[in-house]
């Protein structure tokens, strides 16, 4: 990547330095060339060489000493720049489709991953942000946050939530650094270890790993295209529950919407039973037409509304919000304070310029209209090895699909990723028997040709294997 | 502040707008003046007015209908731009000075809070990172970092580390949101409900708040000009504590700094005992010539060592990191991913550029010869009152100061707030009956002759009030 970069006069003589460390043709102690020598190997000017050493030196590196010169810190070892590797032992677990991902190796394929190519990204309505918070005010670029959070983007998510009939005050709503963490800072606010927590099967895998570190029993409710089933989760209520996490609008990873009379019933049933209900908005802006929230209808009485700006923003500038009634508030900014101290200020800056910048309007529709074409041509190609969507969602990016009978997901999956193909197998997102044959494909991930001739090689290696096996 | 800022001919009109609708001039589904009225009243092109109101419909506060012009939502109350105003109820508890801190109003004093002035940070160098990163490749921008977040930066730190004689690989790093995100992290790790962990008494206020959070046990061992007591901390262990927090390099609240026999002694014990040091790097740019370090001594066998830049940096560009020895980091990874996802990959490249740009050394240097000028003034100031350091500290921002005989922190620490002075009351730090007898004055934060005129009137009124109660 570094080489799309162009590197400055300054970076090329620090660069040059540093790989002939890095190569141990300068070692531990060894004179550097003179500022003179080296301005004329490079053909620059002897004030570049001197920054450039200078800031070596700040990188301790090297060390100037006085009339004598510059000379690589007697510290300094080579060290290896190593490229992090997929890990191919692995187990299948919650955690496996986050570290296979984030781990992949530049050029892998990754049809599982959860979130966009670069590309599909508002790139330029993100720089003009960047350069504008370059301007802001002193405090902006080194101070604390309030503890709620910068004031402009909660009032904004403000008026985002009226979108779906929403309505939160904007002292209502803390700002935290991602949806994860707002989830966790919930979980910390009202569970012990041994409490029981409702998921949805399948949900999100990283629910099942944030639940573990919270040592508490779930119960996973059977997700059908409308909601959870309703006489399931009336069932769950009988091991009293203190929470209940779910997507708001598409879900995770089935791409089903809730229905209103399901969500209408749910609630009835949580109202009851006084199970709170943490609704997950993240995907929010890939909708076309909202489907019900139950902070709509509840309005933040046993409903908390958690979101972030990963998906369709950006997932490097770390940023996520809680909307929740003020009581609880008040003790979420505690907990956030003892966790965490501060969120991130000069993100929030970042995130509310574009945000409000009228090319992320713009690049919303044209995200929308590409991820319906992209999701009607990977079924379309998965069709063709015989994989099939459980249901053709309404909007977002992901299609659940169900492999051929006989065929499990985990192997699959180990298997495509020994061809840097990183696919997302049914077992990280439920623990039900019937989730290996099931396979996530993200439709913004899955337009290239290698990743079907993988899985047609892949299946057709399991299926002679599977003959001689039974 | 936003006086401060430069306002765009847009943002101009929209804040025309905003100012309009939240003094209810314009009401919910009233009509906006028409794009050429508004570009007439303000002398400005009819495409900036456009522009304006394109981005308040994308902030969702009016709304455009084909044919008729821009209409303010129907669903936009009028949301009060509320300041926060300090809890004069809230009693003294390790979240007290944070929040008041974080909460406090632009004209008020905080000798009491533990960071710098905006204008005691290094600006120039931020900004030029800033500018920098906003010309990133696309990947930086948008996408997720690799789990153990960005090499650049973990190499960077390795090195840093060396300076105290602490050798790690840049493996052996894991870059974090922040310091108190990183013990979050080592906590989650290692601590279930109930656990003993040793702390400095006194210590930084937020441990305390932290480990509420984790529902262990604590105890406190005095600190020494040295360090820990080696008694007391001999005795603790009787206890099998599972770890001990403390600082590196200079102790908050105290200023004071470990010498290498009390280090060799306290690192021999808690060898014998399997007790894990977790060791808080994040005044190391402070100190003139650096304290011994456990990790140093012990090299990450039974030591974590963690830190951050919001010191010394940034506070609004949350950056944290942990080195622990690799079969931790892997769970430590782990960890991260189920509670946060992923840490902010654009703040490690702000960071990074920030930490090797020679303005930042050079800063540095101003730093720390302004707070040793700083810190004999404020001495000197607080002499006049009879309030005393309980040590001189070789370098730092913190002075912790005894209180003339029969005076208490807390009363006066809460009478202070009145008057728009945040104080830092020995409550907040320490459960010990005496911490009461003590204040801890950030230097940097002092140089107001306010603060001593408030302080001295405050002495006073308890004095008289004193002297009617016994």
């Amino acid at each position: 990547m570094e080489n799309n970069v162009k590197k400055t006069k300054i970076e090329i003589v620090m660069q040059s330095v540093r790989e002939k460390v890095a190569n141990r043709h300068l070692v531990s102690g060894a004179r550097l060339p003179s500022v003179r020598a080296m301005a004329q190997e490079f053909n620059f000017s002897v004030s570049t060489v001197v920054e450039a050493y200078e800031r070596l030196v700040t990188e301790e590196l090297i060390e100037a000493r006085a009339g004598a010169g510059y000379f690589v810190c007697s510290s300094v070892r080579a060290y290896p720049l190593n490229t992090v590797e997929p890990c191919l032992t692995r187990e299948i677990d919650p955690l496996w489709i986050s570290r296979q991902s984030l781990e992949a190796k530049p050029n892998s394929l990754k049809p599982g991953c959860g979130w966009m190519p670069a590309n599909w990204m508002p790139e330029a309505a993100l720089r003009k942000a960047l350069r504008k918070t370059s301007r802001t005010e002193p405090d902006g670029l080194v101070s604390y946050s309030t503890p709620a959070g910068y004031a402009p983007l909660r009032h904004l998510i403000a008026r985002r939530m009226e979108m779906t009939g929403v309505y939160s005050l904007p002292e209502q709503i803390i700002l935290s650094d991602s949806g994860t963490q707002s989830i966790d800072l919930i979980c910390r606010l009202f569970l012990n270890p041994g409490d029981v927590v409702l998921i949805d099967d399948p949900c999100y895998f990283n629910f099942h790993a944030l639940l573990k570190v919270h040592k508490v029993e779930t119960i996973a409710v059977p997700f059908t295209a409308q909601g959870p089933d309703i006489a399931a989760f009336q069932a769950a209520l009988a091991k009293r529950p203190r929470l209940y996490i779910t997507n708001a609008g598409i879900h995770n990873p089935t791409g089903a919407s809730l229905s209103i009379s399901t969500a209408y019933q749910i609630l009835k049933l949580a109202e009851a039973a006084q199970l709170i209900i943490i609704e997950d908005d993240i995907f929010a802006d890939l909708e076309l037409i909202p489907a019900p929230r139950y902070a709509a209808l509840n309005g933040f009485h046993q409903v908390i509304q958690i979101g972030s700006f990963s998906k369709t923003l950006s997932a490097s500038i770390r940023c996520g919000y809680i909307a929740a009634k003020p009581e609880w508030v008040e003790r979420l900014i505690d907990l956030k304070i003892a966790t965490c101290f501060n969120s991130n200020h000069l993100n929030t800056e970042i995130i509310y310029h574009a945000l409000t910048d009228s090319a992320y309007r713009k690049h919303l529709d044209w995200l929308r209209l590409h991820l319906a074409e992209a999701m009607s041509k990977t079924a379309g190609n998965l069709k063709k090895l015989d994989i099939h969507p459980w249901l053709l969602p309404k909007a977002g990016m992901f299609l659940w699909c169900q492999l051929p009978a006989g065929y499990q997901a985990d192997k699959i999956s180990k298997d495509s990723l020994k061809h840097g193909v990183i696919l997302a197998p049914g077992g990280a997102f439920s623990s039900s028997p019937t989730a290996n044959q099931f396979l996530r494909f993200n439709v913004a991930q899955s337009n290239h040709k290698k990743i079907y001739q993988i899985l047609e090689k892949v299946l057709n290696k399991q299926s002679r294997a599977g003959s001689t096996d039974i």
